[in-house]
């Protein structure tokens, strides 16, 4: 099968519909996007370069700048698009062409610079297809484009991420596709624990299994990223996670952190297992992790704080006398990026959860002086009632 | 084997005058260096988190802040190291923390804002080790490290990126082991072009092969991404490089584009075979491709100019009266990113090329109308007379 007309996705109109009225009570008539995951969240369209750009109005339709070279059977029908010369032999600055376009746009459409917003920030955004490296919409943009945009304004920005925290019933669909395909890589992280074998094997063969899902059930983009500690390398991992050539060993705890995404919508898992029969001392850690982690998913419902779900999984760990251990949050939310905007759970956050969220639950604990650590995350749904984990399922992809 | 004491590395010495050379030209006291490819180039350490930050004085000792949870194992011996905040389930603003501690540094050393440089541009930057998303750090930090440097000079930053062009012997074996590694991956798209099998599971099998070199010869980092195109999809060569679903036939062209970063270092390599016996029209994009990339290589030694190079292949390709077919630059210098700053190799660029730069050759030719592409890229360094393909390699690394 050639990718093309069977991979068609439509505009999403309740984000349309969000945007629009965001832009009202924000007193704006105009948003400029170009972010990966605030293109894909408004528009279904996820970037292939990463140098496209935006702009959403209040009462028009949308306009979507993209290079001359990206890809067009992924991007959704009816969007109006308009090309620009990013990629050409003879184009020396192409973001003046951009800006001198979407400006024109801006004008067209009577709108001041007052009256646009937009965010500058790219930190830890998701990367588009091409993710081989930072994205291509050097830094001095924000400034080529601040004569098209109001002083950038902490307000309107913080409102804007707020729209990335409850996710449409389509939006979920995507991420429960995401974590069918992780699934697929975990099935290879389970089949490859005995002895012997590097963590880097394992990890390469991970991913490997997640970039051939491409191609069925309209999947157009897929990758992860599997980082795999074994033994003394697991107790690193409240700190960082990353494959070396160790080889596994019998009583060995093993971990793997496995970023994946597919059309652009994220999952963010971890697992941990035991390779043969581990000291008591380090089988302690996996079933205080597991019990932890059971508990705080267990609590999550509508209404309930993330201070409160945090304290869940905090408190099984802490009765174990293991607290310590457990150095970082418990969860954040998740679904548009590796990590999604908004609060964290974690110790005192007052922050309620509502349905529609999806949020990781991944408590740890990582003791050096035992060289062992475990942590298991799932993604977990805020159901109407109760919660649904999206990463547990039945039936994976075929491998 | 843990990773450990084997990969402590050294400053390069010969990059610790060349900066101080470059401040004391520039009038400036220090330079605020935080890009992945800039640290490594800089110091020979190359990032976990992408959170790092290094201040280079003309006349004294680089100072480095990394996060407390940065992995300490691969920074390089007798470079001072400080810790800041970021990760810490109690530090809400880390930038604050760091952007204080830097400035500290800066007072203690009695240098006025005016005598400090940085470069704030993340365009197309190399990814951190940690690759799954864009580096942390946020727009706003630039502003807020601002009142610490002087207003962003196009000069210094320009005089900056010409550090990039020569590499140091150092670098140069660092560029051919990651091309080294990246022929293990290339060996096994070879192995696996026959009919029936798809682009993505070539891919994935490729990356998974250069992913589990890590622990082998001094290698902590590895990480390939390979797109496979094939048949009709190899026309689209010359504007995307993806991988899908198709499954290889009889007679098609198939590409493939593979970046890849061993330990920070990058080769940027591409492919193109045929599978069984394409058509005399499609046959004929492959030798013209071959026989243009052989030209342009023939062609690299210092005082060439970059125009005279690209003229070598595209002169080729013209002779077939294929010219309208091969739609982009010849090539662009590689090693610190997948595609480094500097000039490109393309049509009437008079700067010369001089011995240490490694740069890429990948003229391609795209028909649509044949539905077949083919492009071949190698990563060329400028010799002191001639040149040395670092990409054409006997003795591949084990599979």
């Amino acid at each position: 099968m050639i990718l093309g007309a069977s991979i068609v996705t439509a505009i999403p109109q309740s984000r349309v519909q969000q945007i629009r009225s965001f832009l009202r009570q924000q007193d704006l008539q105009a948003w400029i996007a170009w972010r990966p995951d605030e293109l894909l969240m408004l528009s279904g369209y996820f970037p292939f370069w990463g140098a496209s750009l935006m702009i959403c109005f209040a009462d028009a339709e949308p306009v979507l700048f993209v290079p001359q070279i990206e890809p067009r059977d992924h991007i959704p029908a009816g969007l109006r698009v308009q090309d620009y010369s990013w990629g050409d032999l003879k184009c020396s600055d192409p973001y003046s062409a951009l800006v001198s376009a979407a400006g024109n746009e801006l004008v067209k459409a009577r709108i001041q610079r007052e009256q646009v917003g937009m965010n500058p920030s790219a930190s830890r955004i998701s990367l588009p297809i091409q993710a081989a490296e930072q994205i291509p919409i050097p830094e001095g943009f924000a400034g080529q484009l601040s004569p098209l945009t109001a002083k950038p304004d902490a307000k309107p920005q913080a409102a804007f991420a707020d729209l990335y925290l409850r996710k449409t019933p389509e939006e979920i669909d995507a991420i429960r596709l995401a974590n069918r395909v992780a699934n697929a890589g975990l099935q290879v992280f389970f089949e490859n624990l005995k002895p012997g074998i590097a963590e880097a094997e394992i990890a390469g063969a991970v991913e490997s299994a997640i970039y051939r899902q491409i191609g069925r059930d309209g999947i157009f983009h897929s990758r992860g990223w599997a980082m795999v500690q074994s033994g003394p390398n697991s107790a690193d991992a409240g700190r960082f996670n990353r494959s070396t050539g160790r080889h596994l060993e019998n009583g060995d705890l093993v971990l793997i952190e496995l970023a994946t995404c597919v059309n652009g919508y994220w999952s963010d898992l971890t697992r941990t297992a035991a390779v043969g029969s581990p000291k008591a001392e380090v089988e302690q850690i996996l079933a205080v992790a597991r019990e932890a982690q059971q508990a705080a998913v267990e609590g999550v419902r509508p209404g309930v704080s993330a201070g409160d779900v945090d304290a869940l999984a905090r408190d099984r760990i802490a009765a174990q006398g293991l607290s310590s251990f457990f150095t970082h949050h418990t969860g954040h939310h998740v679904g548009f990026r590796y990590h999604d905007p908004g609060f964290l759970i974690l110790p005192g956050e007052s922050a309620k959860l509502e349905p529609g969220m999806v949020i990781t639950i991944e408590p740890g604990v990582y003791v050096p002086q035992r060289g062992a650590g475990a942590r298991i995350e799932d993604n977990v749904l805020v159901a109407e009632s109760g919660h649904e984990v999206l990463s547990r399922i039945e039936g994976s992809m075929q491998l």
